[in-house]
């Protein structure tokens, strides 16, 4: 049996039952972030000797140079043209839907004139131009997913962006063949098998051989995480995401082992996933705890997921399916799964969640690899102010502003006056200067 | 004399001599980290108590009561009814051609349905919602701004957001008339004279009586800084903006003192601000240089931008214009002027700037007040990789997608190889339960 929460929306307690339930911090661990301020200042004043010593300590590799730790364009070619057809298909048709899908949002440049007499001649405009370079971070080992190097590199490289510089760390000389060829796929430039928060500040200060990035996504351990807020500023990144989430309102009519499967599929990621079942209908929350218990001893990752649903998982019963989405919007949850008949028409009431996936037949995990929008959603509520990764976060606007002689003489009066206000005479001046002209 | 710096392009350290120049990095105080630290605790267990206390102390306010330290809107309406007229009207001509500029950014949701055979009735999308609640910091004193009211607040109603909370200051009971003015143009809906770490602090957690946010944006001191760093995450925030900066390339024709005065308008903000100017003809940048010994004396805050010149502040000579653009898109600047005959041909060149100003009666103050892009920009050479802020800093994507039956099949299968692929047999057997169906 799997001790799961069982929670009611008519408890007394429930609110302070759900708050508890979400409650999550990520604890900043005062000696990671020791460690990584060391590591990030010697990578900063030594360049690529310190990135070789520290992947040689952390990594048990025997490079002696950068050069051992770069991987060419033929090599990642190599690892695509030897793969299995089925996975070479496989990861190719999620390339080709996760691209058309993103090849929807660029933004465009655009501008206008003024039409007012007094300020003819007068442009506005916004710019929008793709970041020159970027660094993906692809962490090693059992973590190391080739579906996240699509996710990641794709994006970027709708948007235009020159030059992408993947960083992957072997530990002990071991390759990820998937994880290469979906960088061939993608159209990785460069690739160094280094990680850590070496790597991180290799990309953040540039070396002698790795060049200064603009950005820096992808996931990463704790160390990874820790070094990209402390870059932040120098290079942009992307969110520091918390522990993967998913959200399920049913309406008690879909299998319940689909829905039992869709919330181990979150908690088989790690120990902190969180999975929620929300429902109206009792007795099918019965059969989906028991499936969940029928289930659990087939998976062979059965241990994460039991401590995953015991910690953090629940299942709870609501009024309706109103009340649902009132608490979907509550948790904003990074997957919401709506598994009703008629789940097309409870989509306008949800406000607030990473990605919405529509119907019985969606599962979270078509969005994870191949439905086409991206998997790196936000998490811990963070949907009530953010927004999945996309072609946006490789784009950037420089406002255009063009006031012509007879805009300045309109313009320069109302700025010196609101300049004068504020306490700002040089403003005022300046603005004064054009309309004297 | 003021000592700015002079340099050269042909000088053999030129390289470093202008990375010396842009060097900047904000120091992190250990006891403003720490004050803020235990006021966010205090007003997160203590709620108003811990806000009215925090009050009392810092601002000289002797309000016992939250309600005491909240506005009404007929104050507000009483504030812009009160204004002098010159003043209103250019309040509001700013206001409206700043709405009119932020009328074009929203994003618009779109969702399409899969062309291909084999997923017919495969639906795909994203979902644009505006943010629920926002808070906006307004500085207190000297450099309480009605112009960053309008810049923070207008985009916010134009995404939709549905309450805009704001807080001000008012150390000993000082109000700024053009302050809440703004805040009336702009259609605030609830403002608290509070401010600091606490005002932050209410604004993420909320109290007894101030509603949680879903992000904050707008201006503030170290301390607000400080407090908006550590709540993020809690909520959004807009960038922690470093000092203001202006590069000006000019190709010699524009009037010497137009360029000085443009100049002065950065170096007026603080001490640290950075006024540049870059341009290939010698004899002009004596004549600027002239302009500022002699227009210096005239400038009320002549001792702030004496500082701020010879501190931060260089006149830059290039071989020719296209090497200054090459230099522009080194510094990535805040604020660009382009003064020159013929600007507009220059502006492809420019990669990275957060407002390009095009010719020479396009003065930056124009930009700062009503020309109509928004004055929020990004600083220290962080327009390579952000953009000034928007109407897409209040809204959220959320990804839509409504798998049919038929594309379950083909989906589920490269669903399941990849997750097998990458050891995730939980997600693997969620898609080929579908497939199974």
């Amino acid at each position: 049996m799997i001790a799961i929460k069982r929670l009611s929306s008519t408890d007394p307690d429930f609110k302070e039952r759900l708050d508890a339930l979400l409650a999550f911090e990520a604890a900043q661990d005062a000696c990671v972030e020791q460690t990584v301020a060391d590591i990030l200042s010697e990578v900063k004043a030594r360049g690529d000797a310190a990135v070789i010593e520290y992947t040689q300590r952390f990594d048990a590799l025997s490079a002696n140079s950068m050069a051992e730790l770069e991987l060419s364009q033929s090599e990642l070619q190599q690892a695509l043209a030897a793969l299995p057809p089925t996975q070479r298909q496989a990861l190719e048709a999620a390339a080709e839907r996760v691209r058309s899908y993103h090849q929807r949002q660029p933004l465009q440049s655009w501008q206008y004139e003024d039409e007012g007499e007094k300020t003819h001649g007068t442009m506005l405009g916004q710019k929008v131009t793709p970041l020159d370079r970027v660094g993906l971070y692809v962490p090693g080992g059992k973590a190391s997913y080739p579906s996240s190097v699509l996710m990641n590199a794709i994006p970027a490289r709708v948007a235009g962006v020159r030059e992408l510089i993947m960083v992957v760390p072997t530990p002990a000389g071991e390759h990820n063949p998937l994880v290469l060829a979906a960088a061939a796929l993608a159209g990785v430039d460069r690739l160094f098998t280094i990680g850590g928060a070496q790597a991180i500040a290799a990309l953040a200060y540039g070396t002698q051989t790795i060049p200064q990035v603009d950005k820096i996504v992808g996931p990463g351990n704790a160390y990874v995480a820790a070094a990209k807020r402390r870059v932040y500023g120098v290079v942009g990144i992307d969110m520091v995401a918390g522990p993967s989430e998913i959200l399920v309102i049913c309406d008690g009519q879909t299998n319940p082992a689909w829905v039992a499967m869709d919330l181990f599929s979150q908690a088989e990621h790690d120990e902190l996933a969180q999975s929620i079942l929300v429902c109206p209908d009792t007795a099918y929350i019965e059969r989906v705890a028991a499936a969940l218990d029928d289930l659990l001893p087939t998976m062979p990752r059965q241990r994460v997921i039991r401590a995953a649903l015991e910690n953090r998982g629940a299942l709870i019963q609501v009024r309706d399916l109103d009340e649902a989405c009132h608490i979907a919007n509550r948790i904003a949850p990074e997957h919401l799964e709506l598994s009703m008949a008629d789940a097309e028409t409870w989509v306008d009431k949800i406000r607030h969640a990473g990605a919405i996936f529509i119907g019985p037949y969606t599962s979270e995990a078509l969005g994870d690899y191949c439905a086409g929008p991206n998997h790196v959603l936000p998490t811990s509520g963070s949907a009530r102010f953010s927004s999945p990764l996309g072609v946006y976060d490789f784009q950037k606007r420089t406002s255009l502003i063009r006031v012509s002689q007879a805009g300045s003489q309109t313009l320069g009066r109302i700025a010196a006056t609101l300049a004068y206000g504020e306490g700002l005479p040089a403003h005022a001046r300046s603005a004064e200067y054009r309309v004297e002209s």
